[in-house]
């Protein structure tokens, strides 16, 4: 089922994915999936939130800088990201943000 | 066709919004639609990415928290909130936020 993270109140980092997917998708689905699993076990790991389509968003959610920074040099991340570039993605962009301030209906 | 959005260098704002759509999406699409006409238009609009389905994530760029705050405000976005709250949205989150640092291949 579908659902909006359960995040503390802010100070929290995001990380802001979004890529336009290439036609070779060859391995994405069980890669992400993986992932998936790995990042919830990440020190500081507090939530993703993923839509898919042409344009993909994958929004995760860190206690911290160092917690955000320190998924990205998982050993099994790293492979993925490589296969992303090369395979993967047309294009995509990362952004790193701190959240201030949130609201909304849980 | 789907494309990152093009921002300038951090830091800058991003507005995350999540949301897991109703069963009763009357009036959706034409409202989402004008709504991506007029922000273009607004003091310190930078870019918007959206990616949909059964969770739905819009992330906007703004130059400033100012900027944000002021689109949140105007008149036409706001009567699609409250569209949004009765109608539209289960639920949602909205998470603004200070992009700090950026990367990828456009």
């Amino acid at each position: 089922v579908a659902a909006t993270a359960s995040t503390p109140e802010p100070p929290y980092v995001a990380v802001i994915f979004t890529s336009v997917r290439s036609d070779d998708l060859e391995g994405y689905a069980d890669v992400e999936a993986e992932l998936d699993r790995l990042a919830v076990d990440q020190p500081g790991f507090l939530g993703v939130e993923t839509a898919g389509g042409a344009l993909g968003i994958t929004v995760s959610y860190w206690a911290s800088d160092d917690d955000a920074r320190a998924w990205k040099g998982v050993a099994e991340h790293r492979a993925a990201q490589v296969l992303g570039r090369e395979r993967w993605y047309r294009s995509y962009q990362v952004r790193v943000a701190t959240v201030t301030r949130a609201y909304g209906v849980p």
